[in-house]
C-alpha cells in the first residue's frame, strides 16, 4: 500500500493523545493535511511553547511561563491556606469555583505503589518548606477520592502532625444532582458515615 | 484567573480538530504537558513534514511526498482504469480492499453551490487531460453517496461524454450485514431501483 511516512507519523502522534484511536487519529491527520499551513503553524508553535516556554513553579509546582506561577505571584491570594492537589487541571478546576482565594500547591501526581510513584517522585519537600512559615494555618487536602489520593493525603496527613496547622480534606458524600440509588455503595457509605446534623444544638 | 498563554492556544490548536471539543481539548493538553519532551519534539517534526514535506501529485492529486505520489509511480498497476474519489483517505479505504489494481484520481473535495466549491476547486481538468490517454478504458466515479458526491459524479460523466471510455459508478444499496428495517429509506428506495436478477437467462 502506498504509505506516506509523514502522515504514518502524524497519525502515530495523535494516537498518544487521550481518547484517539486509530480512526480518529486517521480522521484528525487527514484534516490537519487539509488545513490551512497558518493553522499548522500555530499548531506547531504552541507545542513548541510547551518545551521552550514552560517549566513548573519552584515554589507550588504549577506550570508557568515566568519564574513565579501567576497563583504564587498573586499578592491579593490569602498566604494562610494552602490547598494541595495532584494536577494543574484540578488546581483549575478549584479555581472555577471563585470561591477559594488562597494558594494552591501540586503534587503532579500521586502516591502509587503500583505504578512505582513514590514519596521522591511527586512535590511534597517544597511543600514542607512552605508549611515551616508561621503564616500557613491551613492546609486542605484535595486529592482525588481515589485509593492513590486517599493514600496520598493520608501520608502527607502523617508528615504534617507535628507543624501547628489545621489539616482538612475536602467532603466526601452524594454528588449535587444525583440519584441517591444510582449512587455506587462506597459513595453512599462515606454518605452516611458523614452525615451531618440538620440542627445546631 | 490563572491563564497560561501557551496552555490556551494549545487548546485552542487542539479544539480545531474534529470531534474535539473544549473539555477534550484541555484533557489532551494537560496530558501533553505531562508527556516526554521526545514525543512533543516527534509531534512537531510530523506536523512540520505537513507544511514542508507534503506536496500534492500533478497527476493525480494524491499528497505525496516525492514529485510524483506511490500510487502514479507505481508501474505494477494497471493504466487502463481510472478510480475518482472525493479525498485521499477515500483512495486508502478502497486500497485497503486489496482488489483494485488500477489508478486513482483524487478530486480533493466535492462540488458544492452551498459551500461554494465550484469547478476550477476541485481536481477536474488534470483528470481530463489524463483520461485523453488512449491507454484509459474505463473511469469508476466513486464519490460519496451525497448530493454533492452525486452531482460532482454527474458533472464528470457529462464531460466524459465525448471520451471514448466507459464510465461507471460504485454501487448503490442495502449495507452489508444491516438489517432492511433499520436501513434508511432513501437506500431503500436505491436498492430496489437497482434490484438485480438472481438467476442469469
Amino acid at each position: 500500500m502506498a504509505e506516506i511516512q509523514t502522515i504514518n507519523l502524524l497519525i502515530e502522534s495523535l494516537r498518544k493523545l487521550p481518547g484517539v484511536g486509530v480512526k480518529s487519529a486517521e480522521r484528525m491527520a487527514y484534516q490537519i493535511l487539509d488545513m490551512k499551513e497558518e493553522y499548522v503553524h500555530q499548531f506547531i508553535s504552541s507545542l513548541d511553547g510547551v518545551i521552550n516556554r514552560i517549566g513548573k513553579c519552584p515554589i507550588c509546582g504549577s506550570y508557568t511561563e515566568d519564574n513565579i506561577c501567576p497563583f504564587c505571584n498573586d499578592e491579593t491570594r490569602e498566604q494562610n491556606t494552602i490547598i494541595v492537589v495532584s494536577s494543574y487541571k484540578d488546581a483549575l478546576a478549584i479555581e472555577k469555583l471563585k470561591s477559594f482565594r488562597g494558594k494552591y500547591h501540586i503534587l503532579n501526581g500521586s502516591l502509587s505503589p503500583t505504578k512505582g510513584i513514590g514519596i521522591k517522585d511527586i512535590n511534597i519537600d517544597s511543600l514542607l518548606k512552605r508549611v515551616s512559615s508561621p503564616e500557613v494555618k491551613e492546609v486542605v487536602l484535595a486529592t482525588n477520592p481515589t485509593i492513590d489520593g486517599e493514600t496520598t493525603a493520608l501520608y502527607i496527613s502523617k508528615l504534617l502532625e507535628n507543624y501547628p496547622l489545621v489539616v482538612t480534606r475536602l467532603a466526601y458524600g452524594l454528588p449535587m444532582g444525583g440519584q441517591l440509588d444510582y449512587c455506587d455503595e462506597l459513595t453512599l457509605s462515606r454518605a452516611l458515615e458523614g452525615r451531618l446534623k440538620m440542627r445546631k444544638e
